[in-house]
């Protein structure tokens, strides 16, 4: 029985023969620290743009164009910041930017009209692509299936057959039918169909086989979908194992850091506008392992212990971010 | 007298006509904050990406195309290690990022080239760029001046003249020629082909009017240079009025920002990765505004503290980061 046990996600195929490599190994993760390390040498907003974009496109799943989309729009708000501030003067705008003025013009354009008309820009506006957090309810949807039918319709297999392919499936899989990959790749179409409706026409992507493979790889790779090879059918067959999805462990926590990184990113715009009650420190200090983590645990209970004696009904929002660990830099 | 008093910058001019406003109103800031958070919504990655755009291009004046470049530089580098994870497999590599397999090669081969070559890719490696750094010590290698001489050498001017024109600068400008717009000029293509050269070949800029103009008015935003309108000649001057770029204020915490969430980034990744001692927390609470004073003083005490306390010579280096302000969500 080629189906995964319970609780073992089994390598995610593609065509039976790529596996993907989930756990990367030690020597490959050297690699990259030390190539990154080299290239991108010490400059911060670098290393921003690289943990972003390890952030949204290696763990979180972005496209490779819509990352670099969302650096674009990122890079025109700032520029029609910087109109707005120079009196709405397009030409000293691109003087600071080094931008033709027709450009700027058009960049000002596409702003205001998407303001207008309530339209959005092409940014990484949900957290995870719509494909992995869609998926799973327009399976249920579609072909949704209850305790006395099989998930497994397929044709020609008795029911003990059926019975066996989905026991093989984790216990906690939703009552949603298992798809042969034509059914599967039909989902998948109409899942991308009813996405697009929600975007300006402007933005819309057509459907290629290129996007359904990456789609495909997306939801096998984040444990959403599971491929099942049995050898009682000659064909690949797909199953829904995850109600919604619930990004846990390494991913859960990539997209805590991405909601701490704008936080503390906002209340640090604020210290640089020398906002009243905005604060930022940093203390660097060399600390006795054996002793790391009694500090930590003291740390913790010091803040909250101060964020409770101040805290007082209906006062002034506040917060306070704080991040410790290995000091990587002199 | 046009010429600015001591320490107090005057509005840099182009052409005499334009002037940059350094200030911005407070509608022109409550315009902006409206529009972005209309546009860019509640995605982390997205504020990320904007709070950098504007720190890297508003306030640190890069070009905006030097900020698209490492943009792309730095999703790039993340299919890369995608593509080292993945035991170099081209296909799986443009499954995941929604890439051609042949531009994922191209991409791949990029990176190995540079690092083989020592080469630098397309990033925004210097906190500032090239003209801002460099231009005072070109300037005052190539005009100097000495206490004896005056820094006007313009003809058919009377010495009391030359002295009204320099007696206008301010106290602390350096020994350094003052520049008519033809020398002015040449400055500027020198310091932009002395930079180009060490770039490699591939990204090397041409000099254009277009660029002098960006780089003559970011000089006059950033207040290294002054430009003289003196009604004793009638051609402007520009006037050296820094020693070095050293960035002050508001600007000089723009940096400090960039330093605090590149590391503040890097302390996460090792809490993503599960790295031990490395720690992430948050405390949100609500604050009489009367005691916010006394709470964040009473913060700062408390790390430094803590920080104190378990300090060991010789051992494991640690960093602590955190910010405390208003909170802007609920």
């Amino acid at each position: 029985m080629p189906i995964a046990a319970p609780h073992q996600r089994p390598p995610p195929q593609q065509d039976g023969s790529d596996r993907i490599v989930i756990q990367q190994s030690d020597v490959a993760s050297e690699q990259i620290r030390q190539v990154l390390s080299q290239l991108v040498d010490n400059s911060p907003a670098d290393w921003i743009l690289l943990h972003l974009a390890m952030g949204t496109m290696k763990m979180g799943g972005h496209r490779y164009g819509a990352f670099l989309d969302a650096a674009t729009t990122a890079a025109k708000l700032a520029i029609y910041a910087s109109f707005i501030e120079q009196g709405e003067n397009i030409r000293k705008t691109g003087f600071l930017y080094h931008v033709e003025p027709k450009r700027v013009k058009a960049i000002v354009q596409e702003i205001q009209t998407a303001v207008a008309d309530g339209q959005s820009l092409k940014v990484l506006n949900a957290k995870e692509p719509y494909y992995l957090i869609a998926l799973p309810f327009l399976w249920q949807e579609e072909f949704p299936c209850d305790p006395q039918t099989s998930r497994v319709r397929i044709a020609g297999l008795t029911p003990s057959e059926r019975k066996t392919i989905e026991d093989g499936l984790p216990p906690n899989a939703p009552m949603a039918r298992i798809l042969d990959q034509v059914e599967f790749n039909e989902l998948l179409e109409k899942l991308h169909y009813l996405s697009q409706e929600e975007l300006p026409v402007a933005q819309r992507m057509s459907f290629s086989d290129a996007l359904m493979q990456h789609i495909k790889f997306r939801l096998l790779h984040s444990g959403t979908v599971i491929q099942v090879d049995s050898p009682l059918v000659d064909i690949p067959l797909f199953a829904l194992v995850s109600e919604s999805y619930a990004p846990k462990d390494e991913r859960e926590r990539a997209f805590a850091m991405l909601d701490d990184v704008a936080r503390y990113f906002s209340i640090l715009q604020a210290w640089v506008r020398s906002e009243e009650g905005a604060m930022r420190g940093i203390e660097v200090f060399d600390i006795d392992l054996n002793r790391r983590q009694e500090a930590l645990q003291e740390l913790d209970v010091l803040l909250r212990t101060w964020a409770d004696k101040y805290h007082q009904e209906d006062g002034h929002p506040m917060v306070l971010q704080f991040a410790a660990g290995t000091r990587e830099y002199d």
